[in-house]
């Protein structure tokens, strides 16, 4: 069966399991203070141009989303996101469950832009019964893929320099929005309070690098990830994994080559004039096919159901990854082409 | 240099990490709902004798513990606790920042019993402008290394049910506790509501499967997990290794072994007439040593300071684990015996 | 100047006042524990057909729903809220605060209906994902002074019978919306799981009575009321003033006499062919203004603006309350009058 | 029946009850923001010599320790109390509730002192595996009625100062403390980052005012009120009885009244040779009684039991108030001597 659900339906990549491997009996201190998150956080100092920033290994994405604003935001604070953000439709309440309100901005294409942010905050800043906005929310890509360009993370930035806002990046798929748009590590590093290295859906086992470029943000992080249950006892394979991935450059090669298979799947169904509910240039594609098609497919291909968008069409998504390849994106294509025959 | 810190210092067992190698590139659904979780969650309900249990693997053990007993609470309700026990002692007020208070017993050796629970609901239960005890925490092997026995248990769920209250055991070293007491899954099924079986603690990578056998407990545990961020992506990493320990026995064979150099070491201690803060029968031993003997040790050996005893004195923890080999032990003990010399 | 401001704008309404007065030295236990809660409860559970009922005197709004809603929702529980409801737009993120989402529905007139309910229950109730709904929220009068009628009460319980669901009135102006529609305390102590009797905004110094009629929802709501710092003192306060205003009909003249003073300032507003946001049959109308004309009523008449309209208009917010004269609406229409000239 | 239980078992002396029923029908701003509230800031402002300090008004204690501790803290931070303190004894969790631990200082009289607190830091201000302490909690008078002196504050102070500490005294019966002990208003103005002025033990219906002398302590505490539902609708009412305790004097009088009749109950049970648990200079005294003398006491007088002292004894309590008469401790004593016979 061709696998186009998601890009973390595997394991690791075969040079990030190997140095697993290599380095599985070795005894270090626990709990992140080993010298091989130590390495991976010099190579991502450098890479973001922040030698000061605090850089914080942790499990998983929702995790990271939930500790960052948790910690970064008071009682009497609050969250802008894109009504289709993460931490709104996939997180269970996550950040509420830290006592904060979301406030949503409608969006076409899952990108925040300055304007939202500004309206919400006129609204809102000033309001003393509502909560006030404090970070903006954005992950890059978007949930439909869609990415940002550097001068409208320069627009964000400026609105949130306005208001005294901080900006906040979710990069579970930071690779794939580096390797389509302007943008580098250093942008985020200059323009992000804080922001989010992706392992767990771009090549790793499991993890996410959770990057803090302001030093007023939160004094205390460690303490926050033990309180809320992210501290890994054997912090190193979190460091180990980044150090495999960062050091010689995998980390963007698993990206392009995700893209790669993506650009080739999106000609294909270009090709075959298939609509898509929305243009998305990185690795998440969303195909709009008839119904009883999107049945029969269900027996040959791996993926996930969308959105219904009428009383016979529904939109799907197909996910590619550093490994998927040429051949399993031609066998996707050809089937797609037979049922619509 | 030696290495008695702990027992989560090195990676995994051979065999668990041979099993995450094999598995590797496989293409499987994620959050835990792959065939590699089902068939540990049948091996585990078949150990425990409770063949409806529901079965949660969670990366690491606060996680744990914050998960259950913040999801078996009330709003109104509160944890019993021993003063040493490890959401009061090591969690950095994870139990606290859910809401929940912990009411502490002091004990000498880490162990509840019967009577301080029983003391605590008389003085809470009815006390309308005290929280009212709910859950009653203990782990096993508690902090001191010491064990319950299955007539200690049953006191407790004697009481348990005597005020309504849920039973949880914290068990991120229970194969140590089973290796030497007269307990065994069967044995925590019957009597816990709910228990954890850990495995950072014995030969996995990370892991404690959360074990839940009273079935009013958490009708929506799964979402409790995505709101707390405890849903690993890649999930079956968690029941793949789960699986490894557990299908042919290995989980228990790793406890004996840690339990076997504990008792060499024991031995030794007691030869050299070496006090210790308190009688362990388990993996965890705390010497007390004259304070310029404990600074020379550090050269040689990683350990862990434990407390203050006296002016001169000092009580050091040695953890034995799964890979402590009859020669380190040997080496420790001739160190200790030229230093005492 | 004449105050069209707000509903609780002064203090007691003197009957109240004297109550209080009268019964000021007396000695009595506290904490709601006295004879003029308990008589209070009485009236109030026969008045609403609950006999069993439990009713819990808070002092105010925000605090009723806060406390309600945070007590009857688990962890992984929400409330369904129109996108105009109290707790989203006046209360600071109350809900949040305790950790739960609200989930909105966008309505034109402030009512929720059963299907707004159905839908999303059809989305989120399966996905684990997300949070669950579980308690509907609606207000009536609702914040747009529309009311619901019988049957649209009675096509929510059904709907939330379907789902599973807890039905919850904010009755903040309760007595308003039962002198303008046809419900009666009866219906709402048996198609609501629980509401609240406002008083504030009725004639009492502050108040609001809770009417918790499903004996499931909250077995500690005391001790809940108490750790949120709900509990007063001298509890007492409340009984007697629920009292004064419900032993002799007093509740219901003052909603009547503030419903005639609204009836005649909207028909006055119609006869000056001044358009309203929204037609309101309560004591808020919402008529809409040339700018110029609201900044000279400014300086005559105490109002709230409500919203931008246009360019050049705005929408303000009239109060009726159960002081209201006849000659204060006249002298209100009188200077609209002669201002739009 | 005579009436010792406690200090707030009536209504409001009747000067305070006075100013509300005159100024009862004005019409005014609500939410605190009207001419009463302000009047009442400006002379706590100038009694305390911070002409800059916010003052907000409470309704009652224990929601503005849940409050102020609440704003005071992150996420990551505790408490330090005294083990009877009242946020750990009378509560219900409230501080638990807003996520914070409380660190417990066992005490016999109930009073922090600047070691116990000094211990406290040097264990967990530098533990990243504990919540660090950041706020130090004391009531004065304490729950046992003992009281500060200044010294002991001014050591409190340094020991704050030392560990970045913020010093918060919960003033429920401030003004009996500062009846018997060399404190001021000045001294808590210089002294503390925040403080209460208890109301509702001294006179007033309710309402406690909170003082906030630090800046930096919560730019937003407004917002935290209303999200925690705080903030009375009628606002004016707590200025309009603070004013008139505070501006003539009132406040003290009805304290020393208070005290008057404490140190009579006080030498007349000492005269009785009735030994006491701890020796109160204020207006809770703590008299241990044969079990049999307090039934047949019950039948007379209302007071509190307080703890069981051995198998024939009980402690019990006695409150004065500020309307507590001569004959009145007469009475009570005569009871006693013939019971003691």
């Amino acid at each position: 069966m061709l696998f186009f659900r998601n890009d973390y339906g595997n394991g690791a990549h075969p040079k990030v399991m190997e140095a697993l491997c290599k380095t599985n009996l070795e005894l270090t201190v626990g709990y992140g203070m080993d010298p091989y998150c130590q390495k991976a956080t010099d190579i991502i100092r450098n890479l973001c141009g922040c030698p000061d920033a605090d850089v914080h290994y942790i499990v998983g994405g929702t995790q990271a989303n939930k500790l960052a604003i948790g910690a970064f935001l008071r009682l009497w604070e609050a969250v802008i996101s894109a009504d289709s953000g993460h931490i709104q439709v996939h997180e269970a309440g996550a950040i509420e469950h830290n006592g904060h309100r979301i406030y949503l901005c409608p969006t076409p294409d899952g990108k925040l832009n300055a304007d939202m942010v500004e309206k919400l905050c006129q609204l809102y800043c000033q309001d003393e019964t509502a909560v006030a906005p404090k970070v903006v929310y954005i992950s890059n890509t978007t949930e439909f893929g869609t990415v940002y360009q550097r001068n409208e993370l320069v627009a964000l930035r400026a609105v949130c320099d306005k208001w005294g806002l901080y900006l906040y990046c979710d990069g579970a798929r930071l690779a794939c929005s580096m390797a389509v748009s302007d943008t580098t590590f250093a942008d985020y590093g200059k323009l992000c309070d804080a922001f989010t290295i992706g392992g767990t859906k771009n090549g790793l086992l499991f993890g996410e690098a959770l990057v803090i470029t302001n030093p007023c943000l939160c004094p205390s992080f460690r303490r926050c990830m033990k309180q809320q249950g992210a501290m890994l006892a054997k912090g190193r394979l979190l460091g180990v994994q980044f150090l495999a991935a960062l050091e010689d450059g995998l980390y963007m090669e698993l990206a392009n080559a995700s893209i790669r298979a993506a650009q080739q799947l999106s000609e294909g169904l270009n090709a075959l004039q298939i609509p898509v509910l929305i243009q998305s240039p990185s690795n998440q594609l969303f195909p709009i096919l008839p119904r009883n098609i999107v049945e029969k497919l269900k027996e040959e291909v791996s993926f996930e159901h969308w959105s219904r968008v009428d009383e016979d069409h529904d939109c799907i998504r197909f996910v590619t990854a550093w490994h998927t390849t040429e051949e399993e994106v031609t066998a996707l294509l050809c089937l797609l082409k037979n049922h619509l025959g």
